[in-house]
């Protein structure tokens, strides 16, 4: 307890921290080191959206038990698929999981006995890109993720942009399509319905449905079941050159390009970043995006135009991103650090 | 000479700037005060837009030379229409005007020896209404001007937020409608084909145009010709309870809060401020926009909402904001201090 106190404040902030990436399929945890390496992992698949919230929260803790045996972390940065409120406390509304004003902070520091910090996934994404990725130096960032919906986080002279009520940055529901496909968050048309990896993956089941030849390359990858399609399957099969499977993906870059034009003529970036799991289509995604980009862009011709860039930490970058959040935090609210400090004694104390 | 370089800092700031507010329609000017009051007030047609820009350079100049004459101010800001480079002083590109790369603020100075400061129309009366008018108090606010287009300008955490590169806030060429009605910046379906007094003028015409008996009030007020209809004109025909005229304003209305949504869940301010010829209208059309933005607003009922109100400055915002930012300028910015004194200097000379 002593060696704990007289520890030098480096030392402390030089620990490694946890951070969760919390996505509509899966709970990915890793311990996360002052450079943003990820010196351990655990994952585990997101309970579905019609069990309780608790049952998150429980996924959450087994987490981040399996990760603090190993060495002693500072404190815990969770990332979430959702609206966070401006006290980064609560979970407001989160269209692919089951929290309602859900209290997650305090519900995963009861659990773990470590200080928590709750932020949407992708403002931690874009902190991990900012910070060790593909957007360091840049000031003004607007970062785009494509996985089961379309995750977003703006980056504003160089700090994290979260609006007057937390939850800026929800670029999937801005709405492309009056009266166009339903999205989850109850609108009609949302960009996520046209640009995202479940819009990839509805088009393709669609075609295949439809007994088109066009899908049957990714049909015979689906075992014949069009309803086994998924988003991975697609680039799959468009990497491997199938034709209909690079049509569904330029579609969707498509999209993805007039939707950066949209956010371009409101936030005018430096950079876009895009993420997620449909990114790693690369160049059969972004390219027609950049075209799309260019051709919609308002005034183009006559101002800079942003680049549009493929994130660099890939999978990673939410997880290193809340642990860098949650570590910041730390650092920057000497009460939280007191609570934590005396929380780390007991918890040692425990563990005697 | 002497007394010049002998006054005080505070007596120098407190003297009036000049504010230009330069429209797709009119270029107003007006000697405004520390606190934003108009002390006096020139206004002249803007020039067409296949005039050189320097017709409009020296309509400018005249109406700044007709307020100098009154007492003599400190600097000069400009409020355009267009995009505005990050330097803030070249007009990248104004879809209303014959503007290209034009370098503004210098084509001022040189005509009129002040000094000059050139800025978006948007962010200008966005400044106003935020240091004098509807925003006093709020740190992350939206303005959206409905005029002949639509401008936009941003405010996060106190400050005008301009972007990478001089052009964020240009709301007005959102795309809201894929291969929609073709915008004056090139493009389909941006969201001021919808939403702003064109707009609003467009589908009043062609209604009369239609010969549709539902136009017979507006067409009678525009003594039978469907293309002297405009914007003020239905605004008072709605105002004097015409229906098809309350329709058209119900239907920008809609579009506007379908807008707004977007532009929440973007940036999810604290505020939107209405300004703009068209918001004269009022609630006949500030109504529909609040109906349809909570009808559309994402995660709705689980988030706190953003006020939708009016400007309070009404035709003024646009000077008042781009006098003051001026001000602002020329206190942070020595060197440019000293330059204008020395102007002022040898302008004095000049009139002995």
């Amino acid at each position: 307890m002593n060696e704990q106190v007289a520890e030098a404040p480096r030392q402390i902030w030089s620990r490694p921290a946890i951070g969760i990436d919390v996505g509509g399929t899966k709970v990915a945890a890793g311990l996360v080191d002052v450079d943003g390496r990820v010196l351990r992992r655990a994952r585990r698949p997101t309970p579905h959206r019609t069990r309780a919230p608790q049952v998150v929260e429980d996924t959450i803790a087994e987490a981040i038990e399996e990760l603090r045996d190993h060495r002693q972390a500072i404190a815990v940065g969770i990332g979430a698929a959702g609206f966070i409120d401006a006290s980064q406390s609560t979970v407001l509304f989160a269209p692919h999981l089951s929290w309602r004003h859900e209290p997650l902070r305090d519900a995963v520091r009861r659990r773990v006995g470590l200080p928590v910090l709750v932020d949407n996934d992708a403002n931690a994404a874009l902190w991990a890109e900012a910070r060790f990725g593909a957007g360091r130096g840049h000031g003004n960032v607007v970062e785009v993720n494509l996985g089961t919906g379309i995750g977003g986080a703006l980056l504003v002279g160089g700090q994290l942009y979260r609006g007057q009520f937390g939850v800026a940055g929800e670029l999937g529901h801005v709405q492309v399509v009056p009266g166009g496909h339903r999205c989850e968050c109850g609108n009609r048309g949302c960009w996520e319905q046209y640009a995202s990896g479940n819009a990839v993956v509805r088009e393709a089941r669609e075609l295949a449905h439809a007994r088109s030849p066009l899908a049957y390359r990714m049909l015979e990858l689906a075992g014949g079941e069009p309803d086994r399609i998924t988003g991975p399957l697609v680039t799959q099969a468009a990497t491997a050159g199938d034709p209909a499977a690079r049509e569904l993906l330029e579609d969707a870059g498509r999209w993805l390009g007039v939707g950066l034009a949209n956010l371009a003529a409101v936030l005018d970036p430096g950079m876009f970043i895009v993420g997620g799991g449909v990114s790693e289509a690369g160049d059969l995604l972004l390219e027609p995006a950049r075209e799309a980009f260019r051709r919609q862009l308002t005034g183009r011709g006559f101002r800079p135009e942003a680049e549009i860039v493929p994130a660099r930490l890939g999978n990673d970058a939410g997880l290193v991103g809340a642990a860098d959040l949650a570590r910041d935090a730390a650092r920057r609210f000497p009460r939280h650090r007191s609570r934590r400090r005396s929380t780390l004694r007991a918890a040692r104390r425990l563990r005697r």
